[in-house]
């Protein structure tokens, strides 16, 4: 018998010693990091309230119960019984029954009144109909990002199930080495930003996190094709670990599973939509772009089939000895401070991918309090010595002046936004602004992947601030819901519409001007010397969004019509907004570091060009006295 | 067809177009880093003394021409022409014809008569017989070591080619990678003396540098089961480079080959010797330790199978994108610093192995002279701030003080000693310090390996300094084949005769007391107080000649007849010598790295406990403002 077969026997003898004796256990198995115990007696167990929590602190294991296939009612008859215990304003609006695990997934409008008060509503079910249900809100704002997730799960869901098993008995499977050490390598966003990519390993373990592609440099992927990655198989990796969906930390994981890798991919629930998103558009963009992409889309549907989402917070067995916990990183919606936890005790190491140290409108500001953390690998995007910005009070404030000029000018303000983060961040202002009266009320338009950002948004609003989070659960105080924000999703014509129109906002893509719907945008408005092409974002060099901003008024520019290249001679006023970035600037990392409960021994400076890294490495060197480094790529540092 | 064989046809083109037209080529093909030419017309070739040289100055590759094996003279009749050509007084003891590649083995006293002025002698002989002739000497001194790798080559010469030609091949192929970087793995050997191992990477070639044991911790192998060495399996590793013979730097490389390598191992010749003597004898005090041997002996010859012996100075294409060359390192017989040169120009490394900066009695200093060198992976085994030893001179006016003193209480002097290198040093002291009348006559007793390691020595006299090695050229100069050394070969009985007997030195393995025939002296010496047990090496802490010098005089002893253990009272006087160290000690390490030539940008400090490679490497960034490190074991460091 294999450990791991042997370990069950042992779990299951000692789950049924622990039950009361009224209670069967008829199956116990390991489904990724969780423990599944199937019971015949799934309404009995409903019953004790306390008995799942009890056997998980016992044994030490995310534990979910799930009733045996042949003592679960008729779904139709289950269907009644169940929408007669959830109150009516929970406004249920799918239940899908699926007879293999025994669980019913619950589509809500308001998935708390679902749950009930700790869970009183959702053991209420299963003491009715034996069945264990699982509740997902319903999206306020239609996605079909977010609907064609689920029903591709729903769909692949025996697959997944495999996934699953195999990979829960990968984590709890013996350790085999005596030796001892904790390694990080560092395969790219080192002295750069773009093409994130480490791998963390032990004797026991190795878990690639990120694995980005690089903006602007197409060919410089991360280096997977080393041993200490790739290069032994992809096989050789236990786990991916993904800290937020933006492409220079997500767009190459496809790429994984096209060599052949078939393991886990932990991250939060909204990354893994928002990465789908992302990567789908990546390779749209290739496409047009004329470039051969590096997979297709078949191995996005892999990567979503491989995600075991985790919530903020959650202590996860992702090897036998590594602990993964996510913590809110304030960056972009779902975004991850990743916390490892190796061996009993022996190391601890926290990625902060990208962070916001401050409160945004939309996010709190990252999470630095952890139990312990010895190595920090830290971002270093605006690590420079003059790396301060404006705070956002100022940069609102900025922004609003900018808009009263344009519409007493009976202009229009065109920004160029990232669909995900910054778009949703100016919306919140934006709202507020009118609300109050602080600017005049006039339509806001969203062109481009923005609105379908926006609805993931609010499809998961526990990933939001405290306070808009509470606005969301009550409709009609949903900012994105507010009367002024229309979805361009008419076309050049509305977009001729619009421009012929009144005094209005426009949020589009691409942020950097690099193509997308904003440089329809450019060609209707571009010559109105009335309306303000407004940057609230950074630009990188090379983009046409910085070239713009640094005086260029002669833009190259397709046709719409004929697809030939001419040139359109730029009247707008183009004014730029600091202030609204999605990263901690060179003083909110200080403090992120400074304030940090434990505070690290060693600091690993990544993501920020080399001066970046370097000020920052040397910054915190000197201020606060720990090991710090500003690696290069392929470098490997040992902690253990 | 492949690209070896299309360059194989290009170089065949050309080599004929350079030729004159009466000289045919039948056949082009690698083995190992050479080129070989076959040719119908070996005389004509020979004839023309410089062709050889012009061809492979033009070709940029090392030339190697042998006769079309139906074009050969009678091996009966080539004999007497090949003996009517050399001087008599080259001593010739044997010829050996290989009619498959058309080479005669002429082993002789003095080979430099087979060989001639510049090659003429040799010339000769193929003009007179067609065979290509190669000469090796006849050790001065029987070596069983010797004649045992030798006859085993011969016995494996089929096998040994297809290693060649397969290796030839793998040198010599296309080169994949459009990636540039270089990088050094540690394996072993950080922040400790002992398991030696390092991995120099490029994208397209891996080579391990090393491969040691522990001394005193048996379990302590170098990590080579990571991806980066083995993991990856052993066939992604292109060759191995062994710096020098010592069991910390060499023990551990037959495993490589029960681990599946099958490729090249290069060193120096004498290295390659010393290396079978010192693993067979590693092998065998395992197995008296009761201890299970991590390989056995075949493994040892698979190793001198996949030998590949360069001579110092030699640049020698080892990838397509590596070249190696060997340099004195002046530390044991054969020991080498080994410079890489990555690329067309990219980078250069130069691994120092142990190294002594000065020259004694026994080897020219080391070789710190380089074309280029940008990182020094340097040793720092008496790195520490406190490392200085007493100079040679006084250490060899103490070691005669110590033996006068003995002479005149009618004692007996006994030197612990590595049976390589520190015992040939001791004997060139003693020879020199009697023939001069700095100490009486008296006989110098050789027990252990020490003969055998001698009678290496003098079988490679191009290794040992200068003006040794016009000595040894000269019989009744050589100082080994002095009167007074005495191979004990006649076991206890001997010993007790010498024991009995009048004054006189012993020189006898091992050298830190932890087994072997000394512990039989102590037996028959140690209660005679008019004796002097005299320490000239390191006694690593932990052995019983450490414990002995600290004054331990309760010692434990196997008894020879009936094997039980039991105590021996030590009366002898205990005297240490320093001074007579195979190591560089601190200033001689600063100076190596002061004088040399171009002096390295990074300086990477291993080979010495942790503070001593802490105060080598902060000494020599303070000092020299080189950037320096002391790296720990499995960290990567990237350079280009
Ligand atoms: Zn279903
Ligand atoms: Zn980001
Ligand atoms: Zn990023
Ligand atoms: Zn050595
Ligand atoms: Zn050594």
């Amino acid at each position: 018998m294999s450990s791991v077969d042997q370990q069950l026997d042992e779990l299951r003898t000692e789950i049924k010693s622990e039950l009361p004796s009224d209670i069967s256990v008829s199956e116990v198995k390991y489904e990724g990091p969780e423990l599944v115990v199937y019971t015949r007696d799934p309404k009995e167990f409903a019953q004790q309230g306390d008995l799942i929590r009890q056997l998980a602190s016992k044994l030490r294991k995310r534990i979910t119960v799930r009733p045996d296939p042949d003592v679960l009612s008729e779904p139709r008859e289950a269907r009644e019984q169940i929408l007669s215990v959830i109150p009516d304003d929970a406004g249920v609006s799918d239940l899908d029954f699926h007879k293999d695990t025994g669980e019913v997934v619950i589509e809500a409008e308001k998935p708390g009144m679902v749950i009930g008060r700790h869970g009183s509503t959702l053991r209420e079910i299963t003491k009715e109909v034996g069945w264990t249900p699982e509740v997902v809100r319903t999206p306020p704002i239609e996605s079909s990002t977010v609907s064609n997730v689920r029903n591709f799960l729903k769909q692949e869901r025996d697959e997944r199930r495999d996934v699953l098993e195999r990979v829960g008995r990968q984590i709890h499977r013996e350790e085999m080495s005596d030796e001892e050490y904790v390694r990080i390598t560092t395969l790219g966003c080192c002295r750069e930003v773009g093409r994130a990519a480490f791998v963390l390993s032990t004797p026991e373990t190795r878990i690639l996190i990120d694995c980005g592609d690089k903006p602007g440099a197409e060919g410089e992927v991360p280096y997977l094709q080393v041993p200490e990655a790739l290069g032994a198989g992809a096989s050789n990796l236990d786990a991916v670990v993904l800290t937020h969906a933006h492409l220079d930390h997500s767009a190459l994981l496809p790429l994984l599973f096209k060599y052949g890798y078939d393991g886990p991919v932990y991250t939060t629930e909204p990354t893994r939509d928002l990465m789908g998103l992302l990567q789908l558009d990546y390779l749209d963009v290739a496409a047009k772009e004329g470039r051969a992409p590096p997979y297709d889309s078949e191995m996005v549907r892999e990567t979503i089939k491989h995600t075991i989402p985790l919530e903020y917070g959650d202590v996860t067995d992702i090897a036998p000895d590594v602990k993964l916990t996510l913590h809110n990183a304030g960056h972009i919606l779902g975004s991850a401070v990743c916390h490892f936890h190796i061996g009993d005790g022996l190391y601890n190491v926290a990625f902060s991918g990208d962070i916001h140290y401050d409160d945004t409108r939309l996010f709190n500001g990252a999470v630095n309090d952890f139990p312990r953390v010895e190595t920090l690998v830290l971002e270093s995007t605006y690590g420079g010595r003059n790396d301060y910005q404006t705070d956002q009070d100022d940069a609102e404030r900025n922004l609003k002046q900018v808009i009263k000029d344009t519409y007493e000018k009976d202009g229009k303000v065109l920004i160029p936004a990232f669909a995900v983060g910054r778009s949703q961040e100016m919306m919140l202002v934006l709202e507020e602004a009118m609300r109050s009266g602080d600017i005049p009320e006039m339509p806001v338009h969203l062109d481009g992947m923005i609105w379908e950002a926006t609805a993931i948004h609010t499809t998961y609003p526990e990933y939001l601030r405290d306070d808009l989070r509470d606005r969301i659960f009550h409709d009609d105080e949903n900012p994105f819901l507010a009367d002024e924000f229309n979805h361009i999703d008419g076309g050049e014509e509305e977009r001729q519409e619009v421009a012929d129109g009144e005094p209005c906002i426009i949020l589009s893509t691409s942020g950097m001007v690099t193509g997308g719907p904003i440089m329809s945008w450019l060609r209707h408005l571009g010559s109105d010397p009335d309306s303000t092409l407004t940057f609230v974002g950074y630009q990188a060099q090379g983009t046409l969004g910085s070239r713009i901003q640094s005086g260029w008024d002669e833009i190259p520019i397709d046709d719409a019509d004929t697809g030939r290249q001419s040139t359109l001679t730029l009247n707008m006023d183009v004014e730029t907004v600091d202030g609204f970035s999605g990263h901690a600037d060179r003083q909110g990392l200080e403090n992120f570091v400074k304030t940090m409960n434990p505070r690290p021994e060693k600091v690993l400076c990544v993501h920020g060009d080399e001066s970046s890294t370097q000020d920052l490495s040397s910054a915190l060197y000197h201020d606060y006295n720990m090991r710090t480094f500003a690696p290069k790529n392929l470098e490997t540092f040992r902690f253990v």
